[in-house]
């Protein structure tokens, strides 16, 4: 961590360093040892860098995330501890989406002068909560004062040696699957921005757009049965993510719209003009994962693993094109409509 | 490198590879591999992260820097080429203080859409200029839009084990040393601000300010000889940053005024009331290397080590308190007065 001991930035370092002491990170040289990831970190936050031992026989897998305060985030909407859990759980569905296990993570984080104070607090409680469910230590990162509140979040995993699941070795005859229910997160979005009365932000309705988890489970789970053959997580929408997978792939693919696991939407809603389907299709955030498995290997798929359930909605095909067939026998293209922060704000 | 394949967005990325193409990034698995850092990376942008493998022998240090337009540079005043040269040269800068060497890193980069072309272009020449003379892979990232140009830069590094340099290491009667010329980078920032008539940016009175030079050779001449007691880089300016060594290593310092390699001013300038002394003593971004050695080991120090000047500047003491002595021998306390972003802006 960037910045140690001097000045106002120091109250927002010690901060952290209160939160997060609990996780009793400390050099090896000290003898101490982080809760999580005790054999992979050797140097806390407070020196210029952080210093990782890797595990013989793995690799090391590094992401990073943007979670932008309007972007990603409404300060408004959403509540502190609730930006703290997600900004790390949308790193970490990236290393759950490669089969690998996280281990620690930077957190660079510019922050209003007058949220230094409970608004971090709160922020901290759900990013420590988040931290230890996911067994991902605070490493170190960069703090600074900003107008808005900024957040990037690097995570650091490891996989074992060739055990890594990649966007690209999807073939033709391959089934699709996906975990959990799609277009939860999206739904919840639009609960939380029509501010509906009574609703917690411990309503289960908003629980996948709060508090989202990655499934580190199932993809490790994947990973160690080598059971798909290219897979990654769905952030910014089915219809946008599986166009990402069928082009590294140099694939195509059919999904069978009824087979989609869609949100459960009220008749109310549904009179509304709020269509399953569509949110299914299009709804970014839900931190599932997408995978492809042969066909010689789909009968060692359980219907649900830790919970989680497991549905195949589709083919992979030959031709460039990703089609969703309706349940009454008409196909039509689909078109990438998920989230594309440079064609629209969400 | 998140958020491939489709929509606008995939613009933007396709620009980063086009810039990035000669380094011929690929996977291990398609026989092809990077320029620099060869053993190194073996997956690059385009999947949910990156995998990298580490030497054996050697441990993986993990930096991350924020560079925020108005926090960190000016969009009017800096050129796009020396935003990417410098967002990488200060986060490598974190990588050299601890006597390692930079492998590859991630960019996180926010800009708005009517920079995504010419600026993005210019941007990405001197990104790529200082990878390739840092010997730093792009790996992956994270790009969306944003108002403001925002960028987040992660580096990986490798030390051998055991040879890393911290903060912490600094004993009473080791003597204090600092690399270069300090204050350089703050009397180009004020030059800049000026717009000084027929200032170009090669001009080398912004060369600091501009394209920083981070002591890579220096840090890892010292990491491989054993030299330092402890190390660290000076990023916010010597009077906060020798404030942070020696609250890590528990110790004081007394600093002479009259042994500082102080940038050179012009007798206009020290007209003016530019100090060249408040300049090297509080002036940020010079991303020299400030260090201190046992008195048993000083005389294994060259003056100068690839062309960069080491000069003792002090000596650490027992009191905690620094402590600034200049040349008619009066003695003041060194209060840390350089970058702190919570406390002004720059």
């Amino acid at each position: 961590m960037r910045g140690r001991g001097t000045g106002s930035e120091h109250d927002v370092l010690e901060r952290i360093r209160r939160a997060f002491g609990g996780q009793r990170l400390r050099t090896k040289r000290d003898g101490l040892r982080s809760e999580a990831g005790s054999r992979f970190l050797s140097l806390e936050m407070g020196d210029d860098a952080a210093l990782v031992s890797a595990t013989p026989g793995y690799e090391i897998v590094l992401t990073c995330d943007w979670f932008l305060e309007g972007t990603h985030f409404l300060r408004d909407k959403h509540p502190a501890d609730a930006a703290g859990w997600k900004c790390l759980a949308r790193a970490v569905s990236d290393i759950a989406a490669m089969g690998a296990a996280p281990r620690c993570f930077l957190l660079s984080l510019a922050l209003p002068r007058e949220l230094a104070a409970a608004w971090l607090d709160d922020f901290l409680v759900g990013l420590r909560r988040a931290a230890g469910r996911f067994g991902c230590s605070l490493a170190g990162g960069d703090t600074t004062e900003r107008r808005e509140v900024l957040i990037n979040v690097t995570v650091v995993g490891e996989v074992r040696r060739g055990r890594d699941l990649r966007r690209s070795g999807a073939r033709p005859g391959d089934l699709i699957y996906v975990s959990g229910r799609l277009g939860e997160a999206e739904l919840g979005l639009r609960l939380l921005r029509e501010r509906k009365r009574g609703l917690s932000p411990r309503d289960s309705r908003l629980r996948k757009q709060l508090y989202p988890k990655p499934r580190l489970e199932l993809g490790r789970w994947l990973s160690e049965k080598r059971v798909p053959s290219a897979m990654m997580d769905l952030s910014d929408g089915l219809s946008t993510d599986l166009c990402r997978l069928c082009e590294a792939s140099g694939v195509g693919a059919v999904i069978e719209s009824d087979l989609l696991p869609s949100v459960g939407v009220t008749r109310l809603e549904r009179n509304r003009g709020v269509d399953p389907l569509r949110l299914a299709l299009h709804g970014g955030d839900d931190y599932e994962l997408l995978f492809t498995v042969p066909k010689s290997k789909a009968a060692r798929l359980p219907r649900a693993l830790c919970g989680v359930a497991i549905t195949r909605t589709g083919e992979v095909t030959q031709t460039r094109e990703v089609i969703v067939s309706d349940d009454n026998g008409r196909s039509r293209v689909l078109e990438p409509r998920g989230w594309d922060p440079f064609r629209k704000s969400k």
